[in-house]
């Protein structure tokens, strides 16, 4: 099987180099997409898109431009002329899944992407066995390494800004940590999750999302004093034909599985009918977690796995009937006055079980733009 | 693909009604080998076992049989009427397993046994697929329900005695409890576990087992008035081509991830060059997460999945090297006394770093039957 590499960062050279060193599948890497001439002697590098998408001898490419429409656009390409097409970018998938999946249907070809969820987790593959026979009812997790870095670093006394500069040197967040620290990465992931557990497509957007820009250390605290931490939680539970589903910090118990996820790790969860609940922990991102990810999809197209793209219906979030306990931080407590609630040391109001479109309604009127919210679970 | 059942209890019922139920494989239950005539108008059942190992309409048996010699006979015979076997039989695995591989070999058929560790966890497949591309250095766990579900209890303050009567009472423990609590039924499991990392063969008796009997609540409270909980663990390491294993109560951290595993949840952690640290943590035992993993065996035979039975080598545990700081509490510590240590309230002697072997070597001078011994981790 030849492979042609779009892109050529830190995971397409893993994946070049987990391929080049394989002794043992018929797979080699014959065709590399670059943006800039490399003048390393190997004349597989090449500048021009169509010398990997259109190229006849391909049989499978692995996608790792990052963005959207560029992204998109080559792999649609590669699949319309016949390729398989392998991809950890999460965002182009959330966004363009239905597109996407329609063109791996129409040409009767594989879009597989482990990668994208929990990096070197087998996430999505488990999901996939587990389904043949069983029914998934429920997910949560923690599927964002920079966020955990950055929390596990609080639990420790540091603040929020110095952990972020110093996730940011160490290259786990990016110069601009949006992405990250909105909680848009986490939604992103979120969506793919939902497509695999349900079959369901969510836009991104329908999706609550709180993310952890705005907590401090006295958020911190008050877990810690209370017996909790803080975690970034992707929570998603069917019922019946409708999805619930946030992304939004939580406040769980020290002795929590959850809890103990420390460091950049990410940690997925799943309830189903047979297996009642099934937790993986591992990395979620890195050069050879995420490279290896990409090459068990590459052996699993080539033993002939398969992904059934029409089954992909479209669904929207309900979460009327979605309660809990909410711990929120805003410069304007008078706005949730009509909650019963208590408050914390630092003057955060802590409500009574409520509902979540309630405090959602009243976190718009607060319009604060420094809130900090968590459910405490 | 016709399924013959030897033996129908609980996990032979759970596969029977998950493939009775299915409508998305080819696959169905013809056979069913029972001690008990069952006058229920189901006409598979027998009591003649020539009926399923012999039957040329059957393509694969399960077995829900248990102990080791007639399992052992009935799953050989089934192999050499070209037979695949699916098991959960982690003693006659374990005991067997030579013997076992040379006739799956010699047959041209599989013999899978998703189920004889972590249960519901999907153990065996994922290392599987991880070790098409990549190498596992190391794997640790919890790999025993039924001392979990007794450690957990006593970490709320019970002591070991009434705990193991209600584990007997609700289930999690049998009539006679010698193989989870003296260790035995984790040393099963990290035979076939060392074969599916390593392609090794150990015979259980080689891999020295420390269990819980002999706990007392005076040592969990020692461990918890250190910031610890007490697990029973199984560690095996490879050092290039020897292997260290053991299995002993380990005292650890309570903000690791093993302290969070409740109940009778099962853990298992391996380390491999790309992923690092992959942990997954599920139901290790019960009716249907055991049944969904003989299922998923059942279907990845049929699509086609094989596993190299002549790869297995015989290899011996090596555990020069290994050392540790144990706890050790006993009525002749003075045994103990030519290694550095400190004495916990209740008399425990704490050593120092020290060789496993040396400790070893003392605890079978201190011929102290009711001795117990954890490693602080």
């Amino acid at each position: 099987m030849n492979i042609g590499l779009l892109g050529c960062g830190n995971v397409g050279h893993g994946v070049l180099e987990i391929l080049d060193a394989d002794k043992k599948h018929d797979v080699k890497v014959t065709k590399i997409l670059v943006r800039h001439e490399r003048n390393n002697g190997d004349g597989r590098f090449t500048l021009v898109p169509s010398d990997v998408t259109g190229n006849p001898d391909i049989d499978l490419v692995t996608e790792f431009i990052g963005g959207v429409e560029s992204a998109a656009e080559f792999v649609k390409a590669s699949m319309q002329h016949g390729k398989h097409a392998v991809t950890a970018n999460k965002k182009m998938l959330a966004e363009c899944m239905p597109e996407m999946f329609r063109t791996a249907h129409e040409n009767g070809v594989e879009l597989f992407f482990e990668a994208s969820v929990g990096g070197g987790i087998p996430w999505i593959s488990n999901i996939r066995n587990i389904r043949e026979i069983d029914e998934i009812s429920s997910f949560r997790g923690i599927i964002n390494g920079t966020t955990n870095y950055i929390l596990s670093s609080m639990e420790k006394g540091m603040d929020f800004a110095p952990v972020l500069a110093e996730a940011q040197t160490l290259g786990y967040a990016e110069p601009d940590p949006t992405d990250d620290i909105d909680g848009f990465d986490t939604r992103y992931k979120t969506v793919i999750s939902c497509e695999e557990a349900f079959d369901t497509y969510i836009r991104p957007e329908e999706i609550p999302v709180f993310g952890i820009r705005h907590i401090s250390k006295s958020d911190m605290d008050y877990a810690s004093e209370n017996g909790m931490t803080v975690k970034l939680l992707s929570r998603v539970v069917k019922n019946g034909d409708s999805i619930a589903a946030s992304v939004m910090p939580c406040m769980i118990a020290k002795d929590n599985e959850l809890a103990a996820v420390k460091a950049n790790s990410n940690a997925i969860e799943l309830t189903s009918s047979n297996l009642g609940k099934l937790l993986f922990i591992g990395q979620g991102a890195g050069t050879y977690p995420t490279s290896h990810a990409v090459v068990q999809d590459i052996l699993a197209i080539q033993n002939g796995k398969k992904h059934d793209y029409s089954r992909l219906t479209r669904g929207t979030v309900e979460n009327a009937g979605a309660s809990g306990v909410y711990y929120i931080r805003t410069a304007a407590p008078e706005v949730f006055s009509e909650i019963e609630s208590e408050r914390a040391g630092n003057g955060a109001v802590i409500t009574v079980k409520t509902d979540l479109e309630k405090v959602m309604g009243l976190i718009d009127r607060a319009n604060d733009p420094e809130l900090f919210i968590a459910e405490v679970v």
